[in-house]
């Protein structure tokens, strides 16, 4: 067991926007640095909700690998898998149904919320009840130590550590308790204004190219109170600005609100100058991708070779697993 | 897909007994005649009640395969495996979990029947409620045609056919609906009376010796209605009789109902009578028993080979799943 192991998944819905890349992959990418880690695509998780429409599944697994890839998650450093090429995960997840009483899943906040939020779907499934436990088979089936999450999903940790706990005392010690790893992320505002989502169509997608993103920041709402190219104008009101301020440094910033302030720059030609500097950060990662996106196989490859490794080291802990359990 | 293939699992619970023999093992014995049959034993299903009492699982599955091929189950002819050594099972039981709405396990009978039969357990546990969640898995991984069942098991079945059939509604046409073989049983009763159950400590086992065997048919009660020994009885008033009447040949029952009737012969040495035919009955299964625990690493070997088996054809099925599904 390693103490600075860390174990992260994301759902496969597709191409990555700058809300995943702010909230996700700028950490992972980090985290390399000084961890262990088991980064994968968490296929079976999207059944729990996508089980009737998975037609999508594998070209969603194989954009968001490129887009991995183009941001920095190194295949060299850490593993790069996908979770249903390593069966033990449904193992230890069938094994660990057997000791989590059904109260623990339905007071998970977010499945009620989830169904509420998705009433359109048929969220009653077994499955979709069930999504804690599988989530903590995917975690402590590598003894993680720790996991990077945000606030709203400490719950779900929670619940993690809890089985975990459980199995230690009904067996023997096995698991570890993983901690989390909180990480602070800026919030990142789509086109509308609202929080960036592929959900709500007001996403900007780091493979799209320079010319979609120009105009879709060119499309952004500013500071409403500003009527006139005459009128005074406030950044901080500016939906605009609020995504691009990202993205612009710190020096050009000032010249903004000098500009907008004193109304000696008009919000369209400021909008081309934001999205410069936002097209700007992301052409190496473009440029990447696109060199990614060139080599067959390349997303295929490196899964098999990531999923390989990560069930060499699943299957130790099943071994531990079967042996505390005396199965 | 062959449409003579049969799956039918025990759970390990130990020695066999009498009541095994003729409800399930005299059954499996002859479907090998005419099927192709998979026969396995459920480890994982004994977590769902045993979960917190699992040091015995290994033993109890030595000595339970011990007993099915005492009793003439054939690995040259059958798959004889162990469930928890094909991680596909799991691996099916995850999947199906995804389309299977909760309110299906809800419903099924024996869910709240068996949480009040063992109330002193704690069964509120995600694992139990979805224990036909992981019994269709067993059963449709191998595509049987099949399943052995009697009248009481028939919900859990019809659960395994609704979850076949939504599944290929759900993407293509993947699994046979298992139809339900009905197999009638005898009635066989336990040393009080009582249905023949481990349980109830009223259980005649094939790994006993004769003169175990001898000690508890005479402990039996016989006719309560004939007080005296000179008071005439009646065989089918008699405990021991109801019991012993499976192994007693047709002319020597006749000699037993007009000795009884006729006040004729004594309850003691009735008794004693009836047992030789048990124990002449149970002879060469006990003999070939003796025989087979001698040979060390013989039931392991069984089971690596059929698990081995078992696996090679549960894969096959996988892969068509995750084409179905399009993972």
């Amino acid at each position: 067991m390693s103490n600075k192991r860390i174990v992260s998944g994301m759902r496969p819905t597709g191409k990555l926007h700058l809300g995943h890349f702010h909230g996700v992959l700028a950490n992972w990418r980090e985290l390399q640095e000084n961890y262990e880690c088991f980064f994968f695509a968490a296929d079976w998780h999207s059944l729990t909700t996508e089980y009737d429409n998975t037609g999508g599944i594998r070209d969603s697994i194989r954009e968001m690998v490129l887009d991995w890839l183009s941001f920095g998650v190194d295949p060299q450093r850490s593993v790069i898998f996908q979770q249903s090429l390593v069966p033990q995960h449904a193992e230890l997840n069938l094994i660990l149904s057997m000791i989590t009483p059904v109260s623990w899943l339905e007071r998970n906040p977010t499945y009620k919320e989830m169904q509420d939020n998705l009433s359109a779907k048929d969220l009653s499934t077994f499955g979709f009840l069930g999504y804690p436990v599988l989530m903590a088979a995917d975690i402590i089936l590598y003894k993680a130590a720790k996991v990077p999450v945000g606030h709203d999903q400490l719950p779900h940790l929670e619940i993690t550590r809890e089985i975990a706990r459980r199995f230690n005392f009904l067996y023997r010690e096995v698991f570890p308790e993983p901690a989390a790893l909180l990480t602070e992320t800026p919030k990142v505002l789509g086109l509308d204004g609202r929080k960036m989502s592929k959900s709500y169509g007001n996403a900007i997608f780091l493979s799209e190219s320079a010319e979609e993103t120009r105009k879709k920041v060119q499309s952004m709402v500013t500071d409403t109170q500003r009527v006139r190219r005459s009128d005074p104008g406030d950044p901080d009101r500016c939906v605009a600005f609020s995504l691009n301020r990202l993205y612009i440094p710190e020096d050009k910033k000032a010249e903004i609100y000098a500009g907008c302030r004193g109304a000696e720059i008009g919000c369209v030609e400021c909008k081309k100058l934001q999205a410069e500097y936002l097209v700007e950060t992301l052409a190496p990662f473009r440029a990447k991708r696109e060199e990614l996106t060139t080599q067959p196989g390349l997303v295929e490859d490196i899964l098999a070779a990531g999923s390989a490794k990560a069930a060499a080291e699943a299957s130790r802990t099943i071994a531990e697993v079967r042996d505390a359990i005396r199965l």
